[in-house]
């Protein structure tokens, strides 16, 4: 298979390890507008060849658009009006519907096939890539009868390869799950490193910072080149998770203030939950619930 | 060394772990009111033995309590008022004013030394206990001018075995940056984890849930047992940085709100620079600012 990777980053290169280390790639191409990525991608050996944009979407089976989702936003369309016949286009940005209503009607959109894998770490660049990054984790293929069903069936093929599960929804259900699972927790994040910094014994508190501060605010590394454009994306679902979010805190702040001790415990009890819905049997715990349903099925 | 520990959970599990494997204890007592725990940290040998509360506190080298803050709070009078004149009393709760307070005034006041290691995980109960839960992480000394040298010498000793470095400071001092550093991560997770719970499409965030929120939830894990009474005790700080924290929140989703594109750059940006701060030469980043003088001197 011979497959072209647009944006050699932590995700661009991850997949590139994978897809060669598990002979799915025969033939690893690489595109990237910036050149010491480009120069490091191939000196670390994660692609065989940098070709140009133009040439590089050329004659191959697979594009896979691993760049941040405003720059996808723009080269998409030209992807599409440039890919030879068969080609399969597979995206991996965090944001889905502006992405897909901007190909809505192109004449090629049944190549296109809208995916996000639910992987990643808070480092970037083509040294950041690493195996096994997809390994057990989800991807969530989106509006998938937009797409021609070879080329479904060819992206579902890679990234079961890549050992993941395969989730599939609408653009606009992933977007809303997608902003509390993950743009909610990275906004969350910034706004931590934020708060603290501006306390006048930070000091003290970067120095004594524990397991759970690292653990919490560690996603506020992540880059603004990827996140800047994902928030403004996917803001109307962002700004609805991150106003669910303050009014919960605003709840636990205000039992704390008042120190009401019963619907403190109450709260904590219910957070507490979390605990058998994340360590059960996930993903499947919920299969009989009609949401679900459509996970795992198409 | 002979040494008792009130309370065997995640804390007092670990400790004796530790205590004995490093040789600092020659003989460990456990003290615990709850019989399965008790019966368990003798099963899988944490302790040597198990004595009453009355007992268990008389002619041993060191007393350390490991168990909830409100507990604690009881406890701690009643352990000053039996102990032999020779014996340290050190703690390990989370919380340290209202602590403090409690035996300012007691006749044996110089035996106690007020002691918070900053390590822990979301689980608890003597079956928790993990070797070198406390290696590398700072363990805070507060009004160490309140105890005798000897006491704070001979705790100093312990923590410096358990390969933790020391920090000094006053009780509210500890209780504020302790806040920031762990109390307000831990109702940040609470809240997100009933947040999320609250959702519609609850069964599919779960699913998805993805590595940046299962870090960021991970702490709403936490026993409601430790977590109420230290949100109680320490509730004019925690409220504090809840305020603080809900405020940056705020910042952050208008600025998406409001499609403020430079405002939400720099907010990313500098939010970013976590990464040095945690990442540097921490715990020794700021030595030459005063605030930090107090950590790692006397």
């Amino acid at each position: 298979m011979k497959i072209t990777i647009i944006g050699l980053g932590l995700i661009g290169g991850s997949l590139a390890k994978d897809l060669r280390k598990n002979r799915f790639a025969t033939e690893l191409i690489g595109v990237d507008n910036n050149d010491e990525n480009a120069r490091t991608a191939i000196e670390i050996g994660l692609i065989d060849r940098i070709e140009t944009f133009e040439k590089g979407i050329q004659n191959v089976d697979i594009v896979i658009i691993a760049i941040p989702v405003d720059k996808e936003l723009e080269i998409l369309p030209l992807i599409l009006d440039n890919i030879s016949k068969n080609t399969t286009v597979i995206d991996m940005g965090s944001t889905k519907k502006i992405i897909t209503d901007s190909v809505k009607n192109h004449l090629n959109r049944r190549n296109f096939v809208a995916a996000h894998p639910m992987s990643g770490t808070e480092n970037s660049g083509p040294t950041a890539a690493i195996e096994d990054l997809f390994r057990g984790k989800i991807t969530i293929l989106c509006d998938q009868e937009d797409s021609g069903p070879q080329h479904v069936a060819l992206a579902e093929k890679m990234f079961q390869t890549l050992g993941m599960d395969i989730a599939y929804m609408t653009s606009d259900e992933q977007d809303h799950s997608t902003a509390f699972v993950s743009h909610l927790p990275h906004a969350a994040a910034f706004a931590l490193a934020n708060a603290v910094q501006a306390e006048k014994d930070r000091n003290i508190i970067f120095d004594l910072a524990s397991g759970g501060f690292r653990s919490t605010v560690r996603l506020a590394k992540s880059s603004y080149n990827m996140w800047h454009p994902i928030f403004q994306q996917n803001s109307q679902y962002v700004v609805e998770s991150l106003d669910v979010y303050i009014k919960y805190l605003r709840e636990f702040c205000d039992c704390i203030r008042n120190n009401d001790s019963e619907q403190l415990k109450e709260l904590i009890i219910n957070a507490n939950k979390i605990r058998v819905i994340l360590d059960g049997e996930n993903p499947h715990f919920v299969k009989n619930e009609e949401t679900i349903v459509k996970l795992y099925t198409k």
